[in-house]
């Protein structure tokens, strides 16, 4: 029976300041990246998230980001990769000291937002990130975008790596994610990005705008859950997903 | 051969702000407490201070305080013994990141200012850090103030518990720091902190600014490192140690 | 005709998190108290809050707090008398710049969270406040809290001040507002909010728990906006003002 | 007898971080660009600045940076123009409260690190900056460096341009500064930078590192307290523009 993972970004709130319903995402994904409080979380969100996601059996990665609060991480910040090692390396050393408190275990880790785009693109950053995460924990695998420099980057290191597609985004003809600001970037329709996650992933392929199959190992879904569309959207690709037959797990 | 450790706060700097002179601390102390970078310290200055500790063979410790950057720890934020907990836990987990990726391996924690002050005094506050620390690593130590709440809450925690003494510190009869704001707070001159810790650490006491004794159990010294003067200074205690015959070294 | 002020915290996002619906509170309110960027709110949002007020026709104050985004300024962070000062000049300055830049005018400053807290029942912290607006701009009023220190130290300072009541808290015998945690604290249903706020401005009294009535110049009603159930409830009480015959307006 | 100001980067501690020494450097120049709480500076360090340059008879302006402590504002962070316009405002504004709090008045605005070095390069962030510092007070002038779009940028908009050629800096023949890393960017020898000096201010040129002479109006001299040596760099500068017979003043 075909397994399938469904992530999702938690923890993205900062103080007083909410980010999404992580207990409504916490009852739809098998997988849960937690912001380390660079570009969002403290340790009192990510406490909370990783002990919800414990009761709930959800797996847990560290979900490290530019340190840039006002920005929320999305803002691409001149680092030098050695200072993007570092930076990596305090987060997950965060995040799994804040798991181990919580009763739960971090399992992987995937960057996020402005980290991530340029980690898909810049293999020497993709590099100095896997640098990061083998050395604080050689066992902890890389969530990366699937077919991207973090993928060769992480498996170059010796590292598990498990590739995600975007429920929610379509795909340009090399398998790269359409720019957002270009026809096509965003799935908006529930139904047809459940649809599209159920083909894609029991035929194993990335199907692009227009129409190509381009074939991929898929190990897990990336839904968000900033919006309550989100969280609905998110529902029904996992409804679909197991209407279709697959079980939904974590990566192992 | 008696055995005495020498400890000193590390790392205390911020991006392009430096405070102290790392690398000659480095070369008189046997344990390095880190700053975690909530009140001091980023993770190119932690990477650094842990890459020369191992290099020159001293001990280090995760050095956790209040988020307080602007404050450099020394003020008493309000935080409940909750969210106590988890702020140690973050510093922690991030501290033994980047000393893992350093090379090195942190083996205690030492709260900082403000937080270890309160630490000193609160047992509340003590036994949060001591849960924190537990949690994250039971292998790791605490570094405590001699004769406080902190010695007590680390061993009902099951922690080993090291007691460090002040060399630039006078003491009440209580066998606690007198109030900076008092007379006889601060033992200024080079060679009479030296004597007094010589006598100290081989006679297993607290000689307190009325002259009585207080047997304690020391197993380390703390000199600072943020002034010329206070090197100079670190630098003679150690030297009358080794003259006195004590064998310096890090507590295991 | 006698008239009445309605003021509400705004502006209190920060970067990619949103805080209360600023837009539907600037079609309630006749003041918008806007925050300064260091317990909450942004260079960006604060031009935001600005321009919709001008356009609103909505007066505007400096709402400046302690640095404590992470607590969004509730926490009572220990700083000196002097410190408030410079804190305080700090904000209003970047809020008068904001408001010239997008067209409008501050035109008072009240105090946020644990920083209002302090200056109603120190008057040592309050006439630091006062001292930090008269500097910057002595032509600027304080809102203050009915019946508190911060009254008195406006007036002595040479400040025109304003007096606020709350829409939905109770109220001690002595004009105080009832703490958080004791019965009676809060009024959470609207329509009672709404007649009471009718009844303390048109008599000009407080009218407390058990039912004394102080009297007390009152100036403005104050309200919040940071939940749906908020928002109705402030249009209710503007509502119920309008209806009794009061007019809203801006204190001068 | 002709004028020429003085002028350095000043108050750029922050909290317990020094960085230069301020008291020496105001009894050298004759303007002091003071940081303002976002890359360097606090609300404690900025009133300190102000008192001691108004006690001095130093003139002041707002050194606004990006929002970037950890990078010292060296870093170009990606900001939207519109973005920079706010973060401006709201720095000059949260100077010019604190000056007047001291007593004193800024007079000018330069910015600081990388926003004066995009500034330089690039109009549409100049002109950013210039319709910030005209929204807040159109009297403020602008301290750019000479020959660059920023003179430009502040002329366009109306205001008073000052320009800035740097004491310890070659110049290329289109009289920008060598970038850091390229041979002849600095000018290490205090003689040799004091000499330079007096002649491209007697004269009216930038000498240029092939020797051209390139005609500018030069209304400042920048020169840096950040060490011992950059101190005594200053002082020998300003000697040797007394000893030529040169005024030192603000301009004004």
């Amino acid at each position: 029976m075909l397994s399938i993972d469904l992530n999702s970004d938690l923890g993205e709130g900062f103080g007083a300041y909410r980010c999404g319903d992580d207990e409504a995402m916490l009852a739809v994904v098998t997988s849960a990246n937690v912001a380390c409080g660079l570009h969002a979380g403290d340790p009192e969100i990510m406490a909370r998230a990783f002990t919800v996601a414990r009761e709930r059996g959800v797996a847990v990665g560290a979900h490290p980001g530019f340190p840039d609060l006002w920005g929320f991480g999305r803002r691409r910040i001149p680092f030098s990769t050695g200072e993007i090692e570092r930076l990596v390396a305090y987060q997950v050393g965060a995040a799994a000291a804040l798991a181990a408190y919580a009763g739960h275990r971090i399992s992987y880790v995937k960057p996020h937002g402005a980290l991530g785009n340029i980690a898909a693109e810049d293999r020497g950053v993709a590099d100095a990130i896997a640098r990061a995460v083998k050395a604080v924990d050689s066992g902890l695998a890389m969530l990366a975008i699937a077919l991207t420099e973090q993928v060769a980057a992480g498996e170059a290191a010796g590292l598990a790596v498990h590739q995600e597609i975007f429920a929610d985004r379509g795909y340009t003809d090399e398998g790269q994610l359409i720019a957002r600001d270009k026809p096509g970037a965003l799935i908006t329709d529930a139904d047809e990005a459940a649809g599209r996650m159920v083909e894609m992933v029991t035929e194993g392929v990335i199907i692009t705008a227009s129409g190509k199959r381009l074939p991929t190992q898929i190990h897990s879904i990336c839904v968000h859950g900033d919006s309550d569309h989100a969280v609905a959207t998110a529902r029904r690709v996992r409804q679909a997903l197991e209407q279709a037959g697959l079980r939904l797990s974590a990566f192992r």
